[in-house]
């Protein structure tokens, strides 16, 4: 593979590739060389400093050689075996998982990514359950095959409506900073923010019908529509819902897992254990695509005596599994959960100082190392730098600039979302945010005088 | 991961596993050590010979070790790289597919597997077309994401419905040894026959309004339903219908591909170039997990100036890519197409010798080395040996027997598949045939006097 000139290497890609989510004409990716710890490199020897964990996923860093060679050495003893196989990463992996994810989820199906991690969740929960309607927020992303882009209550789904999977009911996040019905009580105390937002969910549970309705799918953590951290009580809250209706509770910590938020996985912060959980992302920080679903064992036991009608040819796959294992291995021996958890409370200190020197900082928010700035036009008015679903001259201005200065991070309309690696130290984080302070220069000057 | 005691690996996995596909208390999953060529073994030293290439996938063999070094190499250059990046196997990879892929494809989005191959060309053909509907056939699978379940038309998708992706029609499947409407004319010649249904797909075609029809996608040689080799003109048939009434051609070639039928894919047989055509499987030989959307320069041309809604985190994984470069170059250096050809036509005279024997033998039918048996308890009446979407004592039996004899294959209802890698040779062929000969025995035992 070494034979291909480095100057050819975009232009092939650009002959032969159609891009995801992407116009085709207007796609400018960048031809990645090599890529080592929290930096990569293109092939004109250009570093980026990676502050989005290239998808949001490489939690331990690039390059990790423990991962690489459980990958080799997987391949070696045995690359493939199917679905229906009993094979020694699949064995491990599942005693490894069910020491690390929450008390009481013991059984394991594997996936190949979040999506379809979400859709075998929503399945399950469907077959357990009887009923069928799935509840989840407007401000969510679930993944993008049929099933998981009609979750999804972001945009992204509106593309292929109303030909998606019928039987979701979209209910509102509270989102305390763009809360429609607190506009004018800026005083609340948190405790009643969270009530009003759990009455609100068990008044569309009432609407809906809580008969009809199996799960209530929701991000611990909100993650690209802005890290939306879930107020005090309200995860406490959804579990009590569902436990007072009979509905079942999935959590996607397909971003929020893998010690993103100083935690394993998030809903250990609000003391939580969902009925189901998504994960997939972290799970191998992007080593090799997989995902997964932790189920309570009664509902793996629904299917003793009936067929789980579900399955993909490559779920389990060994290669993935010895690298989420190696993975995770990784975690715990260079304590990766603890030392994301210290370095988040540098994050949020400079992310506090980012918010003193900048007046287009309309807000900040993060756990662990799961970071987002809110732009903002006007910090009374709170209009944000970026219209919903929208962009902005100010956003693409800002969004080159940090690029070309190589900091490489995700932008969400008005957001700038922080989700480095979890290896990320306080320099390099500091590295990052010079640029950050540099680049705000763009959107200060949009802020009306 | 060698430090896990082979008597233990069964009962861990089944502690923490749920199997998909599966009655999680019935699961008899085999424990694997390790595979090489068209065997596999299990960790008691049992050896199998592989008749279904592990998941119909494995098609250049077990345990190649250009393929594994090339997954281990990737892993040590470049082990991640997002679906937005420019990397060397995703170049190297689109040259390969737009050399191998009927002239015309020119465009290819990397997708995880063959269910999200088929759900991305829905989404391409429903965006292109601006049309709706999605015409499948019966006797089809196509995946089990929501999409690809709704698209699939055997039973598999019935659990789930209606609550999967609205808007596909089914219609019949030009499947001789069982048309509803031949019964009473076996002498039919068989262009009348491929008539009949060209008919019938128009009449749906018709019936459902050409203006809401956004493509017709099926498996160029049905796979797991019963290798269903279309008639004489069918699929020129198909496309000069797409032609006519303005109708996207969608092949799936997961299962077909790859040099399954003794051709790099099977619209070759015919001489027919579909407008999207996805594969999986054999892209990879199940090296690692992989699927791939290739289509016509002017649909991905559509998507110039606007964004194509979809993705997943995985798409284009660089481990993946490699392996599939891998996978291509061995199978052209080992001239495994051509291998394919003419051990299927070894395979084609066993099958007959098979059914010269055996009174259970309904029919055989095969394309390169693409076969199936189909049983039945009367020659005359074609009864089925087990019924649809069923089974039977005698089914059970024989594939209890096969197993216990070491011969690894799938069965689907009455019909027993026989899908090998396309290394095998003539000598392990004939030895999986002295098995099955016996086994058969079991069968003829169940035939009406
Ligand atoms: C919260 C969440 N869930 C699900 C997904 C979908 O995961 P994948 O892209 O692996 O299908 C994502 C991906 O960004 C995600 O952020
Ligand atoms: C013809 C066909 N299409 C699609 C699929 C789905 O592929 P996957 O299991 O990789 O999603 C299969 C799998 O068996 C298949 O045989």
């Amino acid at each position: 593979m070494s034979d291909l000139p480095d100057s050819e290497l975009l232009p092939l890609c650009l002959e032969h590739n159609f891009w995801t989510w992407s116009a085709q004409a207007q796609v400018q990716p960048i031809p990645i060389q090599r890529a080592r710890g929290v930096y990569f490199w293109d092939i004109h020897g250009k570093r980026y400093l990676d502050f989005n964990s290239m998808v949001m996923c490489v939690n331990i860093g690039h390059g990790d050689e423990r991962v690489v060679e459980a990958i080799a050495r997987q391949a070696r003893e045995l690359a493939f075996a199917g679905p229906q196989m009993a094979t020694r990463p699949r064995a491990l992996l599942g005693k490894l998982l069910a020491e690390i994810t929450p008390p009481g989820l013991t059984k394991f199906l594997y996936t190949l990514g979040g999506a379809d991690a979400n859709e075998n969740a929503i399945k399950l929960a469907r077959g357990y359950t009887g009923r069928w309607k799935i509840l989840t927020r407007y401000r969510s992303y679930h993944g993008a095959t049929y099933g998981a882009i009609a979750a999804t209550g972001d945009p992204r789904r509106l593309a292929w409506e109303p030909l998606t999977m019928p039987g979701v009911v979209h209910f509102l996040d509270p989102y305390r900073y763009r809360s429609t019905f607190h506009r004018t009580c800026p005083d609340l105390p948190e405790e009643e923010f969270t009530q009003d937002y759990l009455n609100h969910l068990e008044e569309v549970i009432q609407y809906e019908g809580p008969q009809t309705i199996a799960a209530i799918l929701l991000e611990t953590v909100t993650g690209t529509n802005g890290v939306i951290i879930p107020p005090r009580g309200y995860l406490e809250g959804v579990r009590a819902l569902c436990d007072r209706y009979g509905i079942l509770l999935i959590c996607d910590e397909v971003m929020s897992g893998f010690g993103r938020t100083g935690a394993w996985f998030a809903v250990e912060h609000y003391g939580v254990v969902p009925d189901l959980m998504t994960m997939a992302k972290g799970l191998t920080s992007g080593y090799a695509p997989l995902g997964a679903v932790a189920m309570k064992p009664e509902i793996a036991a629904y299917y003793n005596e009936r067929v789980y009608q579900g399955g993909l040819t490559y779920n389990g796959h060994p290669i993935s599994l010895a690298a989420a294992i190696a993975t995770i291995e990784v975690m715990k021996e260079d304590h990766l959960v603890e030392r994301a958890r210290a370095t988040g409370e540098v994050l949020a200190e400079m992310l506090a100082e980012l918010m003193d020197r900048h007046p287009s900082v309309g807000e900040v928010r993060s756990i662990g190392l799961f970071g987002a700035i809110e732009l903002v036009r006007n910090r009374q008015t709170r209009e944000p730098l970026a219209p919903y679903n929208g962009s902005s001259p100010e956003m693409m201005a800002l969004r080159r600039f940090l690029l070309d200065r190589g900091l490489f991070l995700y932008t969400h309309w008005n957001v700038v979302l922080i989700i480095p690696p979890l290896i990320i130290t306080p320099e390099q984080l500091a590295e990052g945010f010079a640029i950050l302070d540099e680049g705000l220069q763009i959107t200060d000057r949009a802020v009306e005088a």
